[in-house]
């Protein structure tokens, strides 16, 4: 059997969106909740040309392109901008400029995954557990009170001075950490932040989330010839893996 | 009745040594255990001068001047600067560098006041609670593990590019927390602190530790002509005193 890839590991570091809560459906859901009577949408549809516009403001920031450092201005000036776009400009005259501004936080309150919360609690008792998200600090801190996530330190990319997969974002949280790269592991539903994570040596978590983009189901472990250290459906299952991993090393130092 | 000056406080940042924890018992305790059998050192006062140190440090890299931005490394100069003084050097031959390295986790295993996990436990109920501490972000994460204390952020000396009482530590915490100075309540057995805070906006909170340097024992509230916004003797009585204005932000909200 081949040693237990979580060995070692001191912390976790997560992606939010999509990873640790399901945007889609609590954003869908609260614009829902915003449209006025008989207007019906395609909600889902809108967030995820939300959720796309932020992945492309984000990534120009990482390169070192302009846009905000802040994700909720961020949010609100896609908003803004989608709802002037041929598809979405019949929803403009609903939402006037304090409506926008709660549906920016929308994506403050947003569900776990039915395994986040039960996941993070058992991983937390082996290790330090910690977001390494390109959100803004108070809107990591919403979501945690809102969704039950026990981080133990809150990781985003203002703080950190960019954004994912910029590399100031890994090696700023190892840094923080007081961590050797392969001390620490990145936790993802997408493939490209786990890339930019081994780049510099970190131990990666591919969690399989349905409907998550650059999300491919045919990711495999190093074990099985692929390119990450562990594949799992829940939080849950990497938590057993620890649990396993920790009893190996109490045995490894008995014998030793 | 005045005003309870905790209504429309949305979250508390906490200084962390001395105000949350008791580093002095704790430290001292562990440099008497890592001592040779027959050596009586005395604990407490080496504790002192070594936290004295660290002032100075700190003190002088927040007006700008030469130091470590990361404490753990400040802890070990110190440390070994004090074993090279007359009133130390003796226990210098006692401790090798893997046993100084030992002697600076001391700091990461502070036990908490009394009153502290409780009351930690109680204001998060209600607000935000974070750390605002010179301390480097590991540091703070290992103590909050070793002593149960919540935060939902963690606000540290290095990764808000400076230290207290600098500017830049109060303002980022209220950026990062997308916060308007009077929305947030520093908390602090120091009175240094609290003036720095109060000097940008925010509330303040003094508890009276005892044996605490700058901890003057006549600090008063607004109300009885002092300089602070509440003075308590525990973490619980803060967060009885904001339970209370959140009723009354709640009578407030019904009567409107």
């Amino acid at each position: 059997m081949p040693p237990n890839p979580l060995r070692g590991v001191q912390a976790f570091v997560f992606d939010v969106f999509g990873t640790v809560v399901d945007w889609r459906s609590s954003v869908a859901a609260e614009l829902g909740r915003h449209a006025k009577d008989g207007v019906d949408g395609n909600w889902e549809a809108f967030a995820e040309e939300w959720r796309q516009g932020y992945y492309r403001l984000t990534g120009q920031v990482a390169r070192g392109g302009p846009g905000p450092s802040n994700v909720d201005e961020m949010h609100r000036q896609i908003l803004d901008s989608m709802l002037q776009t041929p598809r979405w400009a019949h929803l403009a005259p609903l939402w006037d400029g304090v409506e926008r501004a709660e549906l920016v936080m929308a994506w403050h309150r947003t569900k776990g995954w039915p395994d986040t919360t039960a996941g993070l609690y058992a991983l937390k008792k082996h290790a330090i557990i910690g977001t390494l998200s390109n959100g803004n600090v108070r809107l990591l801190v919403d979501m945690a009170k809102y969704a039950d996530l026990p981080w133990d330190v809150i990781f985003s990319g203002e703080l950190l001075g960019s954004y994912k997969p910029n590399p100031k974002m890994y090696l700023g949280a190892l840094h923080h950490l007081s961590l050797e790269p392969h001390q620490c592991a990145m936790v993802a539903a997408h493939i490209y932040d786990l890339r930019a994570a081994a780049s510099h040596g970190m131990k990666t978590v591919f969690v399989r989330r349905p409907r998550e983009p650059d999300s491919p189901p045919d990711v495999r472990t190093k074990a099985e010839g692929g390119e990450v250290d562990v594949v799992a459906g829940s939080f849950t299952e990497v938590a057993d893996i620890l649990a396993e991993a920790r009893k190996e090393e109490a045995d490894k130092q008995v014998w030793q």
